[in-house]
């Protein structure tokens, strides 16, 4: 029925983790526990699996260490264990599957598959849940666990964003095989520079930037959620007491309407953390929102003045051995 | 294949619009234009149509003027003309079917029906978007238009919640007939008393709460959304000064994490305003959370002390004549 | 020159610390610290030392132990050397004056005397100022050292409240001897049942309220400071997740309009919280607000909704064996 | 005595009003009502009268119709009478002094004086409260009024600053002739740039910072008080949504740890607006903190991230013909 074929999938319901990888993996590990409140599930080998405290499943986070920073991998889960077979045939299809993974820690059977860029990706099913210890468990049911009393501690794990030395090949590409939807983007002219893009009622779960070199497979950053825009203050208070480079304060952007902030791990991976939702799109019509570049700086970046710094449009992981974090942290 | 039977449905998208009735329309437009900084979009006969400065659509409130509080009805758009074929011959086949409506303002054709226990609903694909004009236009893409400058304005609608004589039978017809989920409920050892259900992300654009003296049909509240949860504070603060009666300040709710506040419009109705998202549901194997009664007070009503009063409970519209509010507003 | 006597005086500058006595110091220390983010400065004896990190001086909390809770002393600290030569004859003509105290610990000589109610309270100049290491030294110049990693930390001693048999006669006591101006009251018709008196342009540094029974010498409760109203959900949150007993949810305050919201510490002294100023009194010929009792509740409590309950108004320490803290935190 | 001409003198005791220059005078007072919620007391030929709602007296502001923006005076009000008699003696003796006004709108007489560079200043005692309507008036005692519904409404005047061709020598005389304490003070080596300057608990009621081309007289920003830092992002988005020039976008001071936004009205002064307190000073023998100019950028400027533009360093009013907020603005 060819009706049926233009009604919109609903196959992919989430991120639910991602690994980066670091060079200093302690620090890095550190920073997450330390600043940002998150605890430490496992440790297997040269993979640390962390959490926040409000995640669902076992973990949100594998830090790995790796010569270099940059993203492992991403994983998404879908609705169904019949959506998982329809988008594993799709990405069959597609060119860019790599197979079914061999058994990874806390989860199911996962289909392996990079972007058109590059990006190591992973579709699922099965997730381990988190269990509680009785003495951590909260009286408030719909929290994993009991708030941690560390630093300032983020609830969930929201988003990722990629640099891709062709976003619009990138987005295409989730749009047909995952059934993500563009929610915004920005064009120069009719050049894709940036792509958000979601199967939720976020504004995304994933973005693509364009790597101003060509440059294949870089991590722009991880996203982390609180929910609350004051402790975006509260958590860059910390990061700058205790030394760590920030490098946009917390302000509301345009696109997506989220109150965010950037940091730098020490591995040299960039942070987001969010502190509202933005807006959601409840609009099952959506028409993509698209912000021409030259309108950008001061109304799409930071809604509420100052533009964002050149580093945001430049700088991703891996960067060259000269990563500006150094020079900004002083 | 019975497997595809099992797979969730993703019909229904969102609440459009809610009809509240008031014996003071004047005063309870007022309410909404004057301190929640809403505007009215048109007035035809006994019916003003008013949206909130991020809603999309032509209009989300109807207040109409009738002889006593109550609820009009509750609009639901479906995620395509398809899906809404689907839910309209779930709902005939349901018994509660009563037919698609003459033209009504603002929209295309209807499905009207009502729950079991009488709640007047409809559900539609066809729906006018707000045309802003080119002064009110905002810079920012993802808003409607400017925000305005009256009152503490609300951004978007959120949620209705109903009292029923039986909130069980309710939830189960939304469940089965339209695809909701239920995502948290109260049982009093098996009784149901209340329930929190979804079709998107948000932990509810419907709840159903036990009525106590069996009457039905009536209208707890309907909810607007901020995101920011300073904005209540602002908004109780305008209330207060200006002589409306708030049941409950600001807190977090321990169902649905969100915060929240409540406070009588003129007419009679609840309202309640949200400062922030809760959590989302991303898990599409979401378990019901079920909260015993008895664990309620102080942990599922209001997360952080200061258990609800009985008028929350009890209270709701049509009210018997000696409403609460008369007495509490002094 | 007679008019030189009608001048206010301007010689007492602020409270520069508190004891609080705990039959269980250890919890009551964890709470400052793990909660709180307070920081241990000494332990000497029954007596350990403590300090927010925005506290100038060495310390700003003693908690002692003691068979029962309740309060050890308030030191106030005068604007000069000569003040303190004032201040002391005055407190001598009073007949309240107990003489200079041997050395105490981190602070230069002291003269104690009591309220006419029989709270101990002592007035110096020569205060020790905290020595921050050098690693956590913040480049916040106002900052005394960096901001704890540990709780919601709190960032300075704001206030006391002091239960009182004579509410009148202990406020008239400070007017007169410590310069102390009255800002706001609440009378029952003529009688005076708490009023709020400050010494710089806080509303106060101390306030009297009715002890219901006539006892004498309680605690009402300690106030410590953020300046950021979202932090007292922060911490009410943290406070609820590990079973401290909230007596009353972040609200604001009509007297004083500060944001605050009230605790228990495992030793049973009650802890308020405060979320930002308030306003500011800079007017130097200031009326004294007066309010009546009956027009208190939802107004002058919490200006925005929810009255206090009535252990506000009874409870304080040293309480009678059964205290509410222990059935309310269940 | 000579003990006694060392203690601190405290006889000014706040900001009453400032006078600033407009030459766009309708659209500066429209600034002020609509986007920041003040009212209009009374208009007098070229003059408008304007106050917050929590401001004691009848107005705060005066915006003069003038060829060019800039500063109209400032003025203080003392402590007592007697304190007033002792501070036109000190300015008579600085040779300063301009002699008693003529009589002025809503207050007694004033002393007029400049600063070394030029500023036109008043001191004074007597000055005229705001007589609140019966309709008007809020149940909460310690506001003047009810909470306006429009804009995002300012509470009170903070505090001026201003531009010297020699800052030192400007805070000197102030020290000398008037009492203040110098909080806390930039310096380029040994070149003092900037000062932070109170008579009362805040950390500023006046700053001089250096006008870099040594041009005299020119104002910097008048700064009004929310007290809620969310506040602050509220009024930066109506300020951008109507298309007002946000010279830094919200976030934490580094001097006075205040959480600042600034903007410019339409008459080109720039406005800064507060949305908290900052720290407050109660130590009695503050020492000043001096902050070395290299140290400033990224710490004393805004503690959390985005350094100050050039133009916060450079732009005071009056300014040369071509300012930047047109090209700004767009």
């Amino acid at each position: 029925m060819t009706r049926q074929s233009e009604e919109p999938i609903f196959d992919v319901a989430q991120i639910v983790h991602v690994e980066v990888l670091s060079p200093t993996p302690k620090e890095t590990v550190a920073f997450y526990t330390d600043m940002l409140g998150m605890e430490i599930v496992d440790q297997v080998e040269e993979k640390t699996y962390l959490r926040a405290y409000e995640d669902s499943y076992k973990y949100s986070l594998i830090v790995t260490e790796a010569e270099e920073a940059g993203l492992g991998h991403v994983a998404w889960r879908t609705t169904s264990p019949q959506a998982l077979e329809r988008r594993v045939k799709a990405l069959e299809q597609s060119g860019y599957g790599l197979g079914w993974s061999e058994e990874e820690y806390g989860q199911g059977p996962a289909y392996q598959f990079t972007t058109p860029d590059g990006h190591k990706m992973e579709v699922l099913w099965e997730v381990e849940y988190y269990e509680c210890d009785e003495d951590k468990r909260s009286k408030l049911l719909s929290r994993s666990q009991k708030r941690p009393l560390k630093g300032v501690p983020v609830r969930r794990l929201d988003h990722i964003n990629l640099m891709s030395s062709n976003p619009e090949a990138d987005t295409n590409f989730l749009v047909e095989t995952l059934g993500f939807k563009i929610r915004e983007q920005i064009k120069d002219n009719d050049h894709v520079i940036g792509t958000w893009n979601s199967v939720s009622n976020l504004v995304h779960e994933i973005a693509f930037m364009q790597e101003p070199n060509g440059v294949k497979g870089k991590l722009h950053h991880v996203c982390y959620w609180y929910g609350i825009p004051q402790n975006l203050y509260d958590a860059a208070d910390i990061l700058k007491d205790y030394g760590h480079f920030i490098e946009i304060p917390p302000n509301k952007h345009g696109v997506s309407q989220a109150f965010c902030m950037y940091a730098y791990e020490p591995g040299g991976n960039r942070v987001e953390l969010f502190g509202d939702a933005g807006y959601l799109i409840m609009d099952p019509d959506w028409k993509t929102i698209t912000w021409q570049m030259k309108d950008v700086p001061g109304n799409g970046d930071t809604w509420i003045g100052a533009v964002f710094p050149d580093s945001f449009w430049t700088y991703g992981t891996p960067a060259p051995a000269t990563v500006p974090l150094k020079v900004a942290a002083e």
